[in-house]
């Protein structure tokens, strides 16, 4: 395809902007901005302010890592939360999922990634060893390792359980099966043959229980 | 599904933002939004301040309503293009769209929309007098209405049609027909019967003439 014709400078410009973001083409780029274009300039300006502040203003819990627009966030700060339990995921996004289910009343760390070598990501890169002290401190009952069900994240399950296993903790793993909804004969080998051997009881599957 | 928990209201804010932009759920919101938190500050700084500026800085051209960066765009002052052929487009993305495609050597009228009683469009929220204007001013040859094939591109071009009806020059539509690389059997009935009635001799179809 022959490279397009912008009729401004400006267009361009912002059309790149929004192309450089993950999963957004030049055509659709183009048709967001044109729709920015359209709105009053309080409202561009408000869009604009509120990355702009997102970015600079934004900071990191120091308990746990996720993002917090104060120096400890509302989870860690919540008393009413079981503080010994501790759920490890990889990102924001996942701490944001597993609340939206209603079913955790721990707490969670932010590891902010995942080891991968094709990446170039190492443990020295993720939130570890702010994990380890804080396990090392007493206090903590429960870790439970919630990172995606790849090759990334059994090696990174993997290398926390080492660093943890030493200190008097139970370490789970949330449970991978058939997802809910879905119909046996869809379901992949690897995941019917781990759903069959981390069974449940009957009883426990509708009282949300675990079975052991 | 239950409200969505955000870590931060300034996450919510920015997040909120991007989802009101057109075809963006708040699960891509999101995404985008995690995506320029990890960027440098300074290139959220360009990625929000191109918006800004666009939608401060950002003009139209005073001869053909298409966007631009200076008072004449840069087709309307370019000496080596047909300022006698005009083609009267919806909007600055066809503009493009046809730019494209390096087959026009003339110039443009964007009229800034359709006409379309459903919406509350009607033709004086349209840069229509401005055409007539210029046509009655003379010099111009041909008028090629390049709207889209639907009721309201149809009836925007016969109220066009109507009011330079009176004038000596060609008015004429884009060709309707099969796509080129579509099948026959997938041709709906209108544009096939379109595509017979309007055929073009078969010379033509390799020299890009016009069979008239």
């Amino acid at each position: 395809m022959s490279p397009d014709h912008y009729p401004s400078k400006l267009l361009e410009a912002a059309i790149s902007e929004f192309a450089g973001l993950p999963g957004i083409g030049r055509k659709t780029a183009l048709r967001l901005v044109l729709h920015l274009l359209k709105q009053n300039e309080a409202d561009v300006e408000r869009f604009s302010g509120a990355m702009l502040r997102l970015r600079k203003e934004v900071r990191h819990c120091v308990v746990c890592h996720n993002i917090s627009d104060s120096e400890v966030c509302t989870i860690c700060s919540d008393q009413k939360r079981d503080h010994g339990t501790i759920c490890v995921v990889e990102n924001i996004r996942d701490v944001m999922s597993i609340e939206n289910t209603r079913q955790f009343p721990g707490v969670y760390h932010v590891l902010g990634g995942i080891i991968s070598p094709m990446d170039g990501t190492g443990p020295g890169d993720l939130n570890i060893e702010s994990l380890v002290e804080k396990v090392s401190e007493g206090g903590i009952e429960e870790v439970i390792l919630a990172l995606s069900t790849t090759m990334e994240g059994d090696t990174t399950n993997f290398y926390i359980y080492r660093k943890l296993n030493e200190y008097p903790i139970t370490i789970s793993t949330i449970a991978r099966g058939v997802a809910v909804g879905d119909e046996l004969e869809y379901a992949d080998e690897i995941t019917l043959g781990r759903s069959i051997v981390n069974r449940t009881l009957f009883e426990a599957s509708f009282t949300n229980k675990k079975a052991y």
